[in-house]
């Protein structure tokens, strides 16, 4: 067939393959999400249109739409909260909100607790610094930012704990689809800051996984 | 001849011609500012490299060389202050040097007084916020930053005065050589901020000196 | 929620936060919007297009759409004049007419005064030489051009006042989207320009306000 | 003076300024760390050259060079070792070892304990198939490689831990100087890999240090 | 006219002219294909929408329509088997499939013979690795795949036959349209992998014909 | 008003203004379209779609649309042969058609004697070579090509007059909508090829015009 | 051999093989020139460092350097002037001399009468104005630029003849090597205006040849 | 240590690991070149300066370095002919020899028999069409260009057999260091061409390498 499913990654990764909707028609989308879901696995999907969500939704009972998000979700198993760590969630403006969304479900999927700080770009330094006690709280900040993606170097800058930098093609003109936000952030002069592809607030929440579930991990096997 | 001095420019405005040393012979350099000299204009030559420069200052009397600003300056007449404005000359890091150097030397040479504002770009934000007064007791900024060039964001939000950025080619890999900066400046999410090219300290004096002659001719036709 | 409005900016730049409309649903504009005007302050909205401005206009008293423009505005208070400078808005074809309207309703409500100097393109240069007057009377000039953007380069050595440049996206293959333009104006052979973002009118626009603001501010304290 | 050190991020960060050579005269570079040492703390330069090394080793008792990494460093007090935690330092090809032991170099300073697996890139995949235990051993993983940088989807796809990704400038022609690696780890089809700038080695470390310092930190604070 | 069809190209490749349906409309299309049709040689239109492909149909008797492959065919003389060597087309995800059935109809009217190994992508290894076997009786390795394109580098070690990379638009933000994909292909550390267009199945297809032709035209001539 | 039309270019440059429509709304067209039939001159409008191009047409009586090439015209005084030396206007495929006909639109507008040689891409070389005849006769060869545009080195090495070569958006993936082609023209290893823009058909009629202006003004003064 | 002159040249264009020096050995280049000259053609050779020309200079008796212009020349046998046509070569700064150089060597090496009109660049608008009857008389303009070439765009609008626009690489940051002048001059403003490759002297003046050759060719086939 | 020699690549695809010495010190050549040697394999490595090479040659007895093609060379066991096809290697200018000739010593190395055609770029295509011969005998056609590549277009439209392309970084301007070729021949109009890296003379070799074994293969298993 079309897809060969990747069941052995939930085994390897802790997570059920996630579906990427987009370049898949609908009907590849159902097929996939029924093959993970007949093994009891909960379905993500991602980067999802309407019109598609309308017929993934039909077809599969449980299935449910956040069109800001652009993501569809099935729960078949409860959801296992995965550390009690909390991940801040921190945008610079309302336009990254389709981005955060669709990076706040997969937290949500994947058993993450987190905080929205939205809409603190730096062109208001004090809608930040007033979150700062939040900021310091959090285990892993995960910072959205379009433009210039200045956000991310001024939050990198704060504080130590890992940040997670996902540039958004918001913007327009030298934004270039977020290209702009994108090489900001790779060259920021706070250090050890990571960044993940323009647009991609899944692999934002992934990489928020994996630290919180090494540190889980680790935490178990300390006696 | 292979030069065609553009005398008028000092009426036009004036500034006379500034000598742009890259991509010019040492003979061809020496050859133009005999000539503006000739007239008792001022020379200013920028991007001149170490060996140029020591071949232009031995040629002309009274010729003097920066180092680190990469530029040569003949004082022929008295240098008079354009406005009693100051300009905040503010750089993000030690790197950025040269381009802000570059910058202080046109500035002094067209007449105008400024404060050094330097290394004090975003990382360590504490650094800029305690340097507020002066910023805002500025007519005029000029920010400096390489790398992403996020502190230009940050100082325009805080202020309302003009804010003409300049991206440098300080960073390695995604900077692509002042690119990262200079798409972040151009597309900062303060609003109203301007940009000239990258490493173009003299570009923004200049920018800043049309600022201060238009206020200073302003103020002296106001009754 | 999704929106943290910056109220302090009033304050802070003596300008209300500007609506960035593209990327914003119509809803979320709308509360924007109404949470602005609630503390009696103007609201503008750009970059909004026909199907967003119906429902903006429909759902907020006295929002007014100019569709050349593709701004919204709302009139709570009257408009304060910045200063009696003038600024020379400058543009080179008439496909470059929305973002020099965008431009002119930002300076409209902001309280700048203004004169329009279109379609005097460097390809027809007895135009823009026929204008030569008008351009020396200005306190401020926005050149907007897309193409190459060499009516900047031809203002700029024209005058000593401050030139705002604006790319536009205007043109074909090369311009590939307003990058021919930016680069162009970026390095100017004229001294000491500035630029804004590509189709950033109302950057262009706000630049001239920084300006004028500070010059009008240093009148005040001047005896 | 030209530089002006954040003596506040060894508080904020547990980690002093780290001087990045590039863009620096030697004698700038030893200014800035007789500073930081003056007040007890190590010292770490990253990307010096080998005529700048020799100054900076003339000029500060005890200061070391590694050409190999391209650091100098001071060891002013015991390095505290952050965590048991052990990284792995994972590198394509023989070509990648000068980012390779910039990163080494960082975490030795920084405190961080790591196992150096070289040479395992995919075109002869046993190589790294065999080296699985320690992997999966690993609390987080760090991959350096040039050219198509698919060194890192494979480790991303085998594990769940971390993996941090620094494309490196390895390669010719179409590897545009590391652009080819940092688009394709940006893209990687592996879930929630985050990327670092181009040669990175420092920034990769640092990023280990924000994971392992959090985890520590949690680990302290739980019962 | 418009077109002037090549004739001879069934002599000089074996392989009649094959229509490029992109940028033609479909009564250019139409005028075409008959032209070809009636020298009675077989026709392939690729790159051809649904609403093209309708008109196409119903204007040629015999054409047939592939939605998924975007292409038309007409089959006006039996295909000829070109040789007993079998490709393997192997592709990284669901989302490759059209790209990877434009490949699989070129070479079926091509007379080649193929088995599909589709879903294989470096995310998920062992998927691959199950499929060894199968790859190591190929002849010849078509390896179709977006985002990073890591699957042609991996592919490339394991096995010694030719192997061809088409890099797929699959993918956003980083993977510009492809070009990740298209630039890690090119610098893959596997040896001697060659590449054509981004989405080029067609080119892929075509590729493999001259090597399986070459082979059976030297076998042939081989007592 | 908007619009400044060039009335006077017709003098400088024998041609009146010509009318880019993409940009301009169908009501700015027309205004323009009748500010210079007034004077009794021509019109085109070039790059004009066909919702556009029908109210030109119901509005300006005499106006006629071309859908293939994509301009108005109104041929208001008769067409003067502007000399007798023929282009020969050279396309490679069939889907440079469009930019083709632009070409050819505006060379019949400004009375240019031409013959088409279509589809003579290099992939049959032979089709090119059978038309050499016509290349030799030429007084001017413009050559019209998408993908790689290697047709234009071809003609350029085979002719000694003036190649205008005109790279068209014509391909996908890597031709980047006329990258490819443009770069491939401008490095073309024939000698004095010259360039214009991407799809700019116009230009390059334009630029055939002056070339056979200065001709037949030069021969008119050569007694 | 290595090489393999095409001979044929001078009959097919007029104009022996050139030499393109860079990429070759400075034996390469006597060898090849040699050969030339065995048959009693002219020499030029284009790109060429002092260091291989020293060597070509001794090797090769008659052999003559310019070091601007970076060529060598050989005059075998008496240069037949081409035409009466004057082609102007323009140039806009100073630093454009090297390229405006190669030009005038190629120019006179093939025949061509022209005038030097150099540095009157667009910043100082007067100083070309004041050109203006020269530009009228010329049957050919060469416009070379560097930074934004708005130069181009000037005179393309202020003459009907010819304009040939070579962009250079003089500038830096957002220049980009030349990238910002050569898409500014293909999306010029002023219609027909053609361009060559950056830096590329050797082809505006080789495309003047074309042009002038036609020229010349068409009036003495007229009676 | 710093490398893991592929010893298994030579049981895997039939050739040991190639040393890439671009980014390796000489010593690091040496040790892996010493690994190689002391199984009894032939080493080649590639992309080494003459520095190092002087270093490698001195330090292995046996080793000899072609500074054209910038390869060093041991010959430990006689090396064995892969096949009796022949390959052509076909280059289009003198600028492209260290090219063709790594490509040149990689086969032999491998056992390849080519023949070179060399010099015969499209500009005078008489003298590719004279040697047609010799190009429809070959078994595979390596194709070696630079500026824009055209020479693949033409060669891939002669013949129906493998044509792979090798871009070069001949050139300047526009080519930008082998893009403008890269790209051109990625979207060749000629179809079926495979492309390699930028300069890699190796990598093509290999793909040749790659179809002859197969070829090979397939031949002794025919009975
Ligand atoms: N046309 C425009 N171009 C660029 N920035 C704008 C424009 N209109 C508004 N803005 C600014 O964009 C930012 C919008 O952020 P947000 O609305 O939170 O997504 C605010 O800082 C506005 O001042
Ligand atoms: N190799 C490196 N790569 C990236 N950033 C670095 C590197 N080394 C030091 N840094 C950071 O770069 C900044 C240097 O700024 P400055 O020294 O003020 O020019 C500091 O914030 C350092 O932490
Ligand atoms: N297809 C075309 N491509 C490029 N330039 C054009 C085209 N058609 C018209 N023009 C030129 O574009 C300019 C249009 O400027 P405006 O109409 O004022 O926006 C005029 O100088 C025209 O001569
Ligand atoms: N999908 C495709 N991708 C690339 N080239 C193609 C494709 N389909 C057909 N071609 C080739 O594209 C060329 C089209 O030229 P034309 O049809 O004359 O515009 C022909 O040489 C075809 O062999
Ligand atoms: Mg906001
Ligand atoms: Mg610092
Ligand atoms: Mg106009
Ligand atoms: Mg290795
Ligand atoms: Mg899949
Ligand atoms: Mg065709
Ligand atoms: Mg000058
Ligand atoms: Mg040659």
């Amino acid at each position: 067939g079309f897809a060969h499913v990747d069941h052995h990654r939930a085994i390897r990764q802790g997570v059920p393959e996630v579906i990427l909707g987009e370049g898949k028609t609908a009907a590849q989308i159902v097929a996939i999400a029924k093959e993970l879901a007949r093994t009891g696995q909960n379905v993500l999907v991602t980067r999802v249109d309407d019109a598609k969500a309308a017929v993934v939704v039909s077809e599969i009972e449980g299935m449910k739409h956040s069109p800001m998000a652009r993501t569809c979700t099935l729960e078949r198993s409860p959801i296992v909260p995965l550390s009690d760590t909390k991940v801040a969630l921190v945008s610079a403006g309302t336009s990254d909100l389709p981005v955060a969304e669709e990076c706040a479900e997969t937290m949500r999927m994947l058993g993450v607790t987190f905080d929205r700080i939205f809409d603190v770009g730096v062109a208001g330094l004090h809608r930040l610094l007033h979150k700062r006690p939040l900021l310091e709280e959090a285990g892993v900040i995960i910072v959205i930012a379009g433009m210039e993606g200045a956000l991310s170097s001024v939050v990198g800058g704060l504080v130590d704990v890992p940040v997670i930098a996902v540039p958004t093609s918001v913007g327009y003109g030298a934004a270039f689809h977020g290209l702009a936000a994108m090489l900001g952030m790779l060259t920021s002069c706070a250090s050890g800051i990571t960044v993940v592809n323009i647009d991609n607030g899944f692999g934002a929440a992934f990489a928020a996984v994996r630290i919180l579930r090494a540190r889980a991990r680790a935490a178990r096997s300390t006696p």
